[in-house]
């Protein structure tokens, strides 16, 4: 399994459990600490294919459950895969689905055998086992896989969380038994809520089994952040070094530096993109809400030191204007800029833990993020 | 006045009155007959300055009107002007915004001195002069700009048509003197509603003031295609052969193709860029309408003849799903495709112009656009 799949240490910090590494994938390299432009329907929402190579874009992530629902998996496998589809020729991870359906699908059942639940869209009745998972991320044509898992509500009981974490890895169990294509990777998703003993256990208990990477999960659903990096220190030490860990779903800059400083390799979030539809710029200054009145007339880029296309050819107040009047082109350049932003976030971390300077990385990181914005507004 | 603006004829059609020219300003020249995409508040929706340039434009609109109205032509001025403010360096043409006063804007009172009227957006009242239209235009510093008119509903009575032409005229007049900028085209609006005879006095009292140009105004308002072409029919004959023609807010393709025949030269619509938004693609063989279910499994372009990056990469299938998702990137492509279209058509017609074949062209057009397309669903 994996065939053409794997990961080497590259690089590590001695004061942290940073690390810089590289995924190979038959669709090509991935170099690590990664973020993955999330690209639910197949399409990284405003973006051109083109426009995230030349961002430096080496992996987005798309979404089983959302491309189940529409257009229909059968839909893009008669098309060529997802790949050919969108039109991106690089590695693309799909998410298994799990945690839309526990946080998106209304009257969902969970049995043994999978479950089942309402497509948040029309109300259809739709049943999803870990087998069908597999088989429809194949069908895909994915690179990296992930098994289904169940994603259980914050907060919840230690007694719920332990029943829900003995499921996923039976799940993970019989995901790994499905996997028929070995050039797709398929990672695990480790459970256990905010319990430092159950997370460690449902590491260990997935590790036993020997998947090609380790999904994070269950994590950013409402907790707090020392909860968070307190479960991210417990789980980590559990998983093994020679392959990749992927926190799911996280996070803000500061949060992908803290993860990183644990041990993380792969991000995803929408927080970039989402956060530029709404008219939120995320800068190595902090936050900048273009619709403030305070632009209105601002000849400066979003952040004079930025290299992305926006910040080389558009004024705040251009991109103000354009917000205000809802037009098209706003979500383009911010999501542009934000985009920039996390992943240059990422290649720079990556060249620090080279140089061996992540601890100065970090500092600076911490000083500039405080230096202001419009965090407070 | 006009000084670096020139039109030289460099062809004509024999069995018509189409001909191919060229339009030179300080900022660029521009082959004509062209079609200029519309950027009504200083974007052409969806697009970035390089898409354009990739497609071809050589030269877009913007609107006075909106742009008074949001972000206010002083912020555009501080920020150095509407070239600099949206990052577009070839020619852009300002229309006045007389025909948003008399189609958008609520409660117009017309004066001999100018037009009262409250903005579409916000109810707030506002005044314009032919005077301050020019003033305004210099301030964004267009390269070429329009002088105000009286855009006459239709239908209207052959009375008010003649009062609503002469003030017109008396407003061009009174534009023209207040016109300081000589590197900045100074173009008057023919009027004369669906009056034969006043359309030709029109255009004749205008043609005695000598423009650099002339709009054909007042059409597309609801007409029918044979009054249309009866008016232009009329007015062409009365506007000197060495200025270009405008033809207003016109149109199809039929209609571009339709209105070269007679001697326009230059156009501007927002159909492809709407029509886009809305999920219509124009191509060569009619109209497509994406969101149709039988392209659920479609893996052909919108157009197989076509070379556009859509085209080029993207199935009906992708682009329907994309569509029903709302996706942004519908839009964009959708958009990209349509303005490819359009532009290639215009220069289908200056090669065709150019090499005495004119009248196998307009052949050709009107054969493949009966072939088929969603026109009929």
């Amino acid at each position: 399994m994996g065939r053409g799949f794997s990961f080497r240490l590259l690089a590590t910090d001695a004061a942290s459990q940073a690390r810089m590494g590289e995924i190979t994938t038959p669709r090509g390299s991935i170099p690590t600490p990664v973020f993955m432009p999330v690209g639910t329907l197949a399409t990284v929402k405003t973006m051109t294919s083109e426009e995230l190579c030349d961002l430096g874009a080496q992996i987005i992530l798309a979404n089983t459950y959302h491309l189940f629902l529409r257009p229909g998996v059968e839909v893009i496998q008669s098309l060529g895969g997802l790949h050919r589809f969108m039109h991106w020729d690089r590695p693309i991870l799909t998410d298994s689905g799990g945690f839309q359906i526990f946080s998106l699908a209304p009257l969902r059942q969970i049995t043994e055998e999978g479950v089942t639940f309402r497509s948040h869209l029309n109300g259809t009745s739709h049943f999803l086992s870990p087998e069908k998972v597999v088989a429809l991320q194949e069908a895909l044509d994915s690179d990296i896989i992930i098994c289904l898992d169940e994603c259980p509500a914050f907060p919840a009981t230690e007694e719920y969380v332990a029943r829900s974490a003995a499921l996923t890895l039976r799940w993970a169990q019989r995901s790994k038994i499905a996997h028929t294509r070995p050039e797709q990777a398929l990672f695990a998703v480790t459970q256990g809520g905010m319990y430092p003993h159950l997370r460690q256990e449902h590491a260990q208990a997935l590790v036993a089994q020997d998947f090609q990477g380790y999904a994070i999960g269950g994590l950013s659903v409402g907790e707090d952040k020392d909860t968070r990096l307190a479960m991210l220190e417990v789980s980590i030490p559990e998983l093994p070094e020679n392959k990749p860990r992927y926190l799911m779903g996280v996070g803000t800059p500061a949060d992908l530096v803290d993860a990183v400083s644990r041990g993380v390799d792969m991000f995803d979030c929408v927080l970039p993109t989402r956060n530029a539809r709404n008219g939120m710029a995320l800068t190595r200054n902090g936050r900048l809400v273009i619709k403030n009145a305070r632009y209105v007339q601002d000849s400066r880029p979003l952040d004079e030191a930025c290299g992305c296309y926006t910040c080389q050819h558009y004024s705040r107040a251009y991109l103000r204007h354009l917000f205000v009047a809802r037009e098209i082109l706003a979500y383009r350049l911010l999501t542009v800029h934000n985009l920039y932003y996390y992943l240059e976030l990422m290649a720079g971390m990556r060249q620090a833990l080279t140089q061996g300077r992540f601890q100065e990385f970090r500092r600076n990181f911490y000083g500039q993020q405080q230096n202001g914005g419009d965090l407070g507004d």
